[in-house]
Parts: C-alpha cells; structure tokens; sequence
C-alpha cells in the first residue's frame, strides 16, 4: 500500500491539534509525519500515534518531499506557504479562508461535492465551519425535493474565533460569576476595533462588517454554499441569507435553518427520510421524548446531528430544521482529513503539471 | 388626582420584583401598595418607594379594595385569582399565559394595540416575552410599508424560566468551570421530563412540545403576534413562523427577524427610518462602529434595541433585523407596568358591568 508523507501546517492550534488526532484515527496512510507552526512554537513535542514529534518552524523547504499538506495556520500562512508547498509536490487541503473563492480551487465537502476534488490543481479548500454543517444537513434535500430559498440564522461557538478566543471566554464567564469587570481584548473578532465579552452575552458580529450591512461570516456562508452545492458563488438557482451570531458556548455550532423546497409535495416525513438515509448526518428528533441536536453532546463526533424538523404552517414547500455540529471537527479537522481520505482513495495526491500558481 | 390601591401578585418572582420597582418609578399613582404570593413566601419583608411592605399571602378576600392587580404569579395562580379580583371591581394586568388566547381578553402591547384597552372586561393579558420585543421592533414597519411574512429565531435568556431556572444555570456555569458534571432539574422546562443543563450550551426547546414538532413557545410567537397586530389570532395576513432556542445568557432576549415587506419599494433606509422614530424603541445600527444590541447592554432597561438591518440581496423586499429587550423589563414588569399607565392615564380603572366571569 502507497504511504505518505503528510505535514500539518498550524499543528498548535486549536484546529491543528484536532488535525492530528483526526488523521491519527483516518485511513489516511502516513509514511511520515511533520508538524509545522511558527518560530514561536517551534520545539514543541507533540504526539501522533503514540510516537513524540517535535514541531518545526514552517519554511518553504519544510515541504521537501512532502506529499500531503493539511493547512490550519490563518489565510496569511496559506497564502504564504501553499504554494510553495504545491511547487514543491505537495497537494494541500486549506482549512482557512485563503483560496475558498479562488476558481481554480474546489471547495469541497466529501458529503455534497467530492467528485470536485479531481478538479484541483494543487490546493482543495475546505469551507467554513458554519457552512459545512448546513450544507451537509441540506444536501440530501437538495437532491431529492430541489431547494429555493435558505434563510439561516446561526449560533455559533467562541472556538470558532481560535484557542485565544475561547480562552478569553472562559476567563470572562469566572469573571462574571466572580462579580468582577470582564475584559474583552479577541472578540468579536481580533481583526476589528471595538471588543466586547461573550460570556452570558450575544454578539451579532463574526469577522468584520461588508457592504450592505452583512458581516464577512455571512457573505461566507451565503457564497460558499452555492460553489459547493451549485459549484457556482454567485449563482441565483437558490437563495441563500443569513444572520450569524456568537453565543456563549465554546464548541459546536447550532443552526436554525428555514428553507424552502421546490417540490411542494415533499412533506416534513419526507424530509426527514431524506436525511436519516444521508452519509455523515444522524437525525436527532424525537420531541415526544425531548430527543434534538445540542452543543454538549455534539462536541467531539464527526457528525453533523439534525432535529427539529417541521413544517412551516402557513407557507406550503417551506420547513425548518436545527443543525448542529462540532466546529472544531466537521467543521474544520474532521473535514479537512475526510477530504484527504477521498484523495487518497482516488489516488488524487499528485499535483498536476498546470499547478496552481500564486497569483 | 386620583389614587389607585394596587396588587401586585407573585410580588416575589424575578419578575414580581421588577414589577415592584417599575410601578415605584411609573406614571400610576399608588394609594396603598399590596404584595401577595404564596404561603411560602408570606410575611416576607420588600421595599416600595423606600417603605417595607410585608408579602401576604394570596386569597380570594386579598382583593377587596382593591382597583389595580398586576399579576405574575403563574398561569394557575391567575387563573385561581383574578376572576376573583375582577368581580371584586379591580382591573388585573396579567403576565401569563392564563387569559392570552381568550377573545374576551385584550393582549397588549402599548406601542403595537394600545387602542385595545379600551375593550377589557377586567383582565388585560401581557404577551409572551419573545412576542413583545418582535412586535414592538415591527410594528412601525408594519404600518408604513406592510408586512408579508415574518420567520423568527429567538436566541432567550434563562431568567424567561424563572427565578429558580435562572439559579440553576449560573449554579451549572460554575460547576462547568470547575470542572464538574453540571446538574439540571428544570430547564429546559420544568413541566417536560427530561432535564438538560443550559450553560455553555443551546437547548431548541422552550416550554412543552405540540402539534407538527412545534413547542408551546413557537406556537405563542405566532398566535400572539397574530393578535396583537391583526387582532386574530388566526389571522393569515401575516404568515409567522418561528424557532425559539434557549441560550446561556441570563437575562435578555435576542431574536433574528427575518421580514418580507408588502410595499417591495421599501430599502433598508426606509425600514430604518419607520423604526428609529417608533415609541419605545432605539436603533442601534452602526456597523462602521460596529453598534448593534447586545444582551448585557439592553438589561435594565425599558426600551428595545433594534439593529443589523438589512435587505436580503437576492429577495426583494426582504429584510433582516436582530432585535433584543431585558426581558423581565420589556418583556415582563415594564410591559405589564406601561399597560397600568395607560389603563390610568385614559381612565379605563374600572370593572365593567359585563366583567370576565371564570369559565
């Protein structure tokens, strides 16, 4: 059996370390494996397997003879370092928001669109956390009923923000219940002037403010669905709206998901049928027994968990559905290694001669 | 000026409490203030206006003299005591569910149907607290530019379950932080069976489940705001559908708004505007500097606190807004107080001959 060298860009972080316990647990062969991360972390020990490895800092020779990258390290360590990975031989699975809108690049989610990951050229881009749990609970709706309109409002966990943000978090909420001042220096996100606490408190802000008064997380979440389920960013063939929200909740996110058929016989049983049969989703829901997708017992599975299925009463072809998901895993690590396990079951770990180029 | 002798019923509840304070700081002019709640809670010391009032327990004869009853004491307790109270002449304001749904019963909220008063037969009924600030935030909307379609996902806080919920949820965030398993033995209702903690996590279960997988909560945001903007409960002018989440903040709702307007010239300026000038309401929608509600700063407060508006790109007409309110305040004692106010300022303090009778 063919093995591989795999390196894992970001290894420390929050994602990072998920990465290597993911692909610890995949089918994914490993020959070899190498931990990058900045300066600052170099010298680290870390595990993989049971066997100690120590984390090196990341240069463009660190891809020497690596065949495999998975990338967590932030869009400026993507853009820096990938290509230099990809010239080097090296096909990368990005879990930052680098390439996702790049055309020469599928972005791909094994559940919805894995039949992309023979288009790349070099790099595969794995989507946001909060659009991978939606588009896997909607897929197999999709295919059988069509969809119209999706309107999403979401709920989203501090780890979503990184390891400092959720560190910052957790001091707020002791804080708090300590009766002292809680201080906010990450979030809502460290990329924007003004910080406010999360704990026991909403922030309807995630990443920075676009035009027309959308945040960065919800242009995302609506252009990243439609290039993975239409292959198409900007395409009209569904509607796609959201509102994104960060709760104070440190891992998995939740989704209160409204959307609209284009078959307007599928009724909720149907829909539920749907979903139940589909690969990666388990339904959770049973409301004579209180049965529904929550955070807690989200947190640390591959899966994504739907409930709360219904019908809206007054608007024929119209449901609901609460998605939840772990963001750490679905949402970034376990995504990241289920896309390589694809590769590597294609035999798609090699970079074609039109490679991608930094631009 | 005349005085009113006033109740308050289940004056020590969280929000019985606030309710204390609001009559204290409102317009109603208090001739002799009463504080009734169970035996348990008998011969309790409060405060009203700077002098001590002893709790009494509640019986029928509690109500004699009485002009103004304020009641929050729970749905069996009003229902017990306040045909009671109205056959001996006072008019109640009542903050359960008790009488909601009764066509003989006003559902008031001033800023929305104050005109609806004027109709009581003794018992004036408070929305549910997710269903005031919705309706306060697009009312205005709706009476420049009409409303379609309205699909909400609420994001409540604990203190909606009570006083005893609210306990449990900081007694759980402190167990989580220290490492314990967290307890629970009320939310996320304490009239359904099963119990799961609410701290660093959601619970897509407010009050019991229903018909077609909705809850009691869904239900009330529907019918309520049916009633109060259309006066029909089952009116179909305006479809509504809801989700409602419990989430880990203590007080304060949040709610994402989602809202087809009739009037399709309407822009996201015009929605502005129509809310910025409405009673009772402020924006607070200045992404550039990133203002918008937040549970920890709308807490105290009287006012809702609208913001994050914006059209939905690709269907016209369509708008989002995130709306939040204190919702022992707005949602509960202020609402209850400012129908008090009202009920005073045009002279509707008394008891019609044809009154509520107990069915």
């Amino acid at each position: 059996m063919k093995e591989y060298n795999v390196a894992i860009l970001g290894a420390t972080g929050a994602v990072g370390m998920r990465m290597i316990d993911q692909l610890a647990n995949s089918t994914v062969p490993v020959k070899n494996i190498k931990l990058l991360a900045s300066k600052r972390s170099a010298g680290k020990k870390m595990k993989f397997k049971g066997q100690e490895v120590t984390v090196e800092e990341a240069t463009p020779e660190s891809f020497d003879g690596v065949d495999l990258v998975l990338a967590s390290a932030g869009g400026a360590a993507s853009k820096k370092f990938l290509p230099e990975a990809v010239k080097r031989g090296a096909v990368c699975v990005d879990n930052t928001s680098a390439f996702r809108m790049d055309p020469e690049v599928p972005l791909v989610v094994p559940e919805v669109n894995v039949d992309q990951l023979k288009n790349h050229k070099g790099i595969i881009a794995n989507p946001n956390c909060s659009t991978i749990q939606m588009v896997v609970a909607l897929e197999p709706v999709f295919k059988k009923y069509g969809l119209k309109q999706i309107v999403v409002s979401t709920y989203q966990a501090a780890s979503g923000a990184g390891q400092s943000a959720l560190n910052e978090f957790y001091q707020q909420a002791q804080d708090y219940l300590d009766g002292k001042e809680m201080k906010s220096t990450i979030l809502p996100t460290g990329s924007d002037k003004k910080h406010y606490p999360l704990a026991f408190n909403l922030l309807p802000q995630i990443d920075v403010f676009e035009d027309y008064g959308y945040t960065h997380e919800e242009w995302k979440m609506i252009h990243e669905t439609k290039k993975i389920m239409l292959n198409d960013m900007d395409a009209k063939d569904i509607k796609v709206t959201a509102t994104c929200v960060r709760v104070p909740v440190p891992i998995s996110h939740g989704e209160s998901v409204y959307f609209e058929v284009a078959d307007k016989s599928a009724t909720a049983e149907d829909i539920k049928a749907a979903i139940r049969d589909a690969d990666g989703v388990t339904l959770q829901d049973d409301p004579d027994h209180q049965v529904y997708p929550q955070p807690l017992t989200a947190e640390g599975h591959r899966e994504t968990f739907v409930g709360r299925i219904r019908p809206d009463l007054e608007n024929e072809g119209a449901f609901h559905l609460w998605v939840v998901a772990d963001n750490l895993l679905k949402g970034a690590a376990w995504n990241t290694v289920e896309n390589a396990e694809r590769l590597v079951e294609q035999d798609l770990v090699h970079v074609p001669e039109d490679h991608y180029e930094a631009k």
